[in-house]
């Protein structure tokens, strides 16, 4: 068994201020900026210093706690200021479900603690424990997530992922990533394939990177080339990170992730989303109902610091992009593997975890 | 009906000189090379300067008179010399097949020339010639490719196109591009959608360039866009050019063209391919036998002036895919619109050629 690696954390609670990883910078530099207020954490969720939807929804909650650290005022006016931070919070991005169950996460524990008569400066601490149990929870469900990926594949397997669902994407190994990981613990070789992942190229740069990092027999393609390289046959599945399930089992993920389900049918190859109970949101009833972000066209025209489109020309870059549930072979959560038919297999995902719990 | 604007030409003979524009620079800088030597025209098609199948073809048919233009000798060591630069020339990209077509007529017609009883002066007259008569051919084959083509569309229909294959990669026009040119002459109104292209993002900086410049309504989308795109229902057609159509009717063409190709398929929405009878290749059988250039790693991880991937990462970056004869719903020639069965219809083809001409 090999030891696994130091990995970089994207997120470190650092007493009184956050500490974010500003991943726009790498793989060529590592900095962490020393975030203080919640303006901070809604500007770097905004520009990209932190994604990947887990990871958004943690710092989301360090955010508040930011807000309310050295608040002075009564307990009415502590959950007022809550509200007010969480809902600011809850506009850095539109996509992401993991951002809005953090937030309400931290709403519903302030007012339980508002009820039980306690100080403010109690409340306040018990805010920055609930943020770093959400912090901590999300470590735990990835290495469940992993393992129940990993009893997918077996050894010598090609396995392709897009964007970057690692632990660059939430507090540590990731949901997509997260079977890479152990199965290097665990002495099975895969062959994974990583989309670049245009235009910020999460794929490229950090995908590509942490699995490198970690000694992950890591490959790095163009998104136009996972056609090929599935018609070559060396890809036996597919497995993504998703930023929300509608209940339907409908898919939104980064753009792209749809090219790639298509593709994956037509090559008879599963295709796996694994993500957190806390992506998944049974309010949302499908794809459609979702929220597609569509971000700066500069993305995609100076993707890089130099043109490379001509200027004033039409760009059109959707964040986001909806897998339909019939691409969809199998969901990989903590609680284990859930397959269609969806509405039914979601459904039932959540009352045995009320059941549970 | 609009007057068409002035293009932008990849190529112009200069008396003495072969005028390269630098492709690389576009689009933010115009700037024509003054070649005057095989060897200069060798590294000009290698390190894309200029590229796109029927343009290189172009380009090597001068750099082979360029090899000649001072030449002292006999007849004999004239043919000879001629032989020398076009083998060379024909090393400097593998896949398109234009390249051979145009040097093995370069080389055909010197033999001709030879038996002639011409001097090595008149000879060489001929040549360059013969190189002006490819550059001009090419330029009404387009034409005609473009009228067959626009046949095939309508008013208000979204196109999608893939890398290339436009004015700039040919004497003037394209060949997928020509009837976007063709309908903007004739008041039919297209929305043409250019997948950028990674890695050297030809889509970006020549398709999205070239349309818009001449005032094609265009917009530019990353390549793992084009699925979604398609499942909104914007494209009612994809174009693309190819650098060899193989006696079966696969086709090589750009790396992505395959994923396009297959999304296509599974949205109903039929793929067309545009090209001269100089890109169809009889004496190849199938895809699986048209070499595939791999290039070099650095466009992918510094596709963009600067590292977007981390050092040392496995990269596999091949230039061009295949796509199975299956799924190409027509190959547009400068001789009409071609249909599977392809072993036939393109047998067919050049059996009226030699008839016709």
């Amino acid at each position: 068994m090999t030891e696994r690696p130091e990995v970089l954390l994207p997120l470190k609670w650092d007493n009184d201020a956050l500490l974010m990883l500003d991943q726009r910078l790498l793989p060529e530099e590592t900095v962490y900026l020393r975030l203080t207020t919640p303006e901070q954490v809604w500007e770097g969720i905004r520009e990209l210093k932190v994604r990947g939807a887990p990871a958004i929804g943690i710092a989301a909650a360090y955010g508040v706690v930011l807000g309310v650290l050295n608040f002075k005022g009564n307990l009415q006016e502590l959950f007022q200021s809550v509200v007010q931070y969480a809902d600011n919070l809850a506009t850095s991005r539109p996509t992401a479900v993991n951002l809005f169950w953090a937030l309400d996460r931290m709403k519903a524990r302030t007012s339980a603690l508002v009820e039980m008569n306690l100080t403010t400066e109690e409340v306040i601490d018990a805010l920055i424990n609930e943020a770093q149990q959400i912090h901590a929870e999300d470590e735990e469900t990835n290495r469940l997530i992993g393992q129940h990926a990993l009893s997918l594949f077996s050894d010598g397997m090609g396995v392709l992922t897009h964007c970057n669902a690692g632990g660059l994407a939430t507090s540590k190994y990731g949901t997509a990533l997260a079977p890479f990981y152990l199965a290097l613990e665990e002495g099975i070789n895969l062959k994974v394939f990583a989309d670049e992942t245009r235009p910020v190229l999460q794929g490229a740069r950090l995908t590509a990177f942490e699995l490198q990092q970690a000694g992950v027999d890591v490959t790095l393609i163009c998104d136009n080339m996972a056609g090929h390289v599935m018609s070559k046959g060396w890809i036996q599945a597919v497995i993504v990170g998703t930023d929300r399930v509608a209940a339907n089992g409908d898919v939104a993920n980064k753009i792209g992730t749809y090219s790639v389900a298509v593709l994956a049918k037509a090559h008879q190859i599963p295709f796996y989303v694994a993500c957190p109970l806390s992506t998944i949101d049974l309010s949302t009833p499908t794809g459609a109902d979702i929220p597609i972000e569509q971000r700066n066209v500069d993305e995609v025209s100076h993707g890089f610091g130099k043109r490379t489109a001509p200027k004033g020309v039409n760009i059109y870059n959707p964040a986001f992009d909806i897998t339909p549930n019939e691409l969809v072979t199998a969901i990989i959560t903590e609680k284990g593997i859930i397959r269609a038919p969806y509405s039914d297999s979601l459904k039932q995902l959540f009352s045995n975890k009320g059941s549970n719990s």
